[in-house]
């Protein structure tokens, strides 16, 4: 099977579609790049485009998209409600197939020094491309947002860039380039409208409070349904995984005498994530990803075009 | 995406390689189709072949290989010991993508009046594709095999076929023509060397003792492990779900005061089946398998190639 990456940069621009249009023709217009999504967001002033690609065009479209940005954004008027601090923002590269996180950082590192040396840019490694613990979180990274790291950058050494100048750039601001997994957005609904019960609940779970590594969560009434939810972000299924967080919670919820009716899937979910949960719950051994029907067909007819 | 379906011929030979090559050859020598697997075995002196592609790529190269069979392959010399009755003894298609099960049988009757026409060879159609109720039990159709429906063939009238001449082709013999759906293996190990346990939990879930209408189950022994397992086939996962079955096994275990300690599947299993199972445990609502990431990069991919 072929390398894929995906990737998805965040821009600085939410009210003039041309822009992004521009970014986006950019980005594709490097061969063997495919368009997954965009959205603008005119309150927020961004936009998320989402593509994927082997490695080497993965890096090529975004550095396109960068550049590009960097011509048509200018961050001394930008204003909106999301924190932000470049024309574009953030750039997470996500592993799909036959990617390693390694090979992924690798490629993060090649995008900022490119950025760094030809944009003159300040870039810096977030997430799993981060090169200090602090920087693996992009609050943190992005702490004070354009204005407030145009003022600290060459005078607070914390500050320094991983590439580009130890200046702001004050047209195209800084940029944060990183690596994570995809991210699987997981929702469990109770038979209760106690939103203390799913507050508890994501207490138990989350990481910040003790709970699995990479479960981040929140309680939430849903007045529509008279009912509480536990919202969740998984951001690495394989080590925190789908099935383990939900059993948690059934347990925790009958702490209460509460049950859980459903649970949901928000936008994408890798069909990797399904798999181990089917393996969980069967209590299947020795399965292989290469048992799966689809799998087999795309690897023959893979190696017949060879 | 794009419609294709699988073809599992089955051959009476199994014994001279350069044969079946030379049959593969027929097969694969029609545009779009990929071999997907080759079994021989010598003893039963069959050939199983498989191989996917659009449906009209399959219906020709299934003719192609019936055809090269009925020339290669004379069955008034054939031993072995599965049952058989032709040099194509069996050649069911299989919905894999964007194919109805309509649309299947549609494509088996093409074949067979295609077959029976050209080649004259009398052909039932079996499973889905039957005409009748008790042709769809290919065990029923073949009985007696090559020599007792030779003998029969325009004397019973049960044994009219649905296409080809109402007598033998002496050489060629019959063939069956259906449509079933992919089936998955599925074996449940117990923590008990009791084969009347495994028996009585075969008992309790197949279809034919009064179980579950998709599922074949056997007991048996394993002895390297010291346990037994309840061995099934499961020949409509859509309709008899493997996660139903898996949990009824548990409840019927329990009855004993034994539990299920692992499952396996043997060969390949639609990806379909899987995700069944995790929507079940996880209690997931509204999900739909565009929610898969590899789904929407197939079909972001396939959009853009158009």
């Amino acid at each position: 099977m072929a390398q894929l990456v995906e990737c998805v940069p965040n821009f600085s621009e939410g009210r003039r579609p041309e822009v992004i249009s521009e970014i986006i023709k950019e980005i594709t217009s490097v061969d063997g790049i495919t368009l997954l999504d965009h959205e603008m967001d005119a309150s927020h002033n961004r936009a998320v485009v989402t593509f994927v690609g082997p490695p080497m065009a993965a890096k090529e479209a975004a550095f396109r998209g960068i550049r590009k940005a960097s011509e048509l954004i200018d961050m001394r008027t930008h204003t909106g409600e999301h924190p932000r601090m470049g024309a574009t923002d953030v750039c997470p590269f996500i592993p799909i197939a036959e990617m390693t996180v390694p090979e992924c950082i690798t490629l993060a590192r090649e995008l900022a020094a490119e950025v760094g040396e030809k944009l003159h840019i300040p870039v810096y490694l977030y997430e799993d491309a981060a090169t200090s613990p602090e920087r693996k979180d992009l609050a943190v990274v992005r702490k004070g947002e354009y204005e407030g790291i145009r003022d600290e950058l060459g005078k607070v050494p914390s500050r320094k860039p991983d590439f580009g100048p130890n200046e702001m750039n004050l047209k195209a601001g800084a940029t944060a380039i990183g690596v994570r997994l995809p991210l699987v957005a997981f929702n469990a609904y109770l038979n209760t409208n106690n939103i203390k019960v799913a507050n508890a609940i994501a207490k138990a779970i989350r990481s910040r409070s003790g709970g699995f590594a990479f479960c981040k969560a929140l309680g939430f009434e849903i007045k529509e349904r008279n009912c509480v939810q536990v919202s969740m972000n998984l951001v690495n299924y394989p080590k925190t995984p789908i099935h383990r967080v939900f059993e948690t919670i059934k347990l925790e919820a009958a702490r209460y005498g509460v049950n859980v009716t459903s649970s949901e899937i928000i936008g994408l979910v890798p069909n990797d994530a399904l798999v181990m949960a089917s393996e969980y719950y069967l209590r299947l051994e020795n399965f292989s990803t290469a048992q799966i029907l689809e799998e087999k067909l795309k690897k023959s007819a893979q190696t017949q075009k060879k």
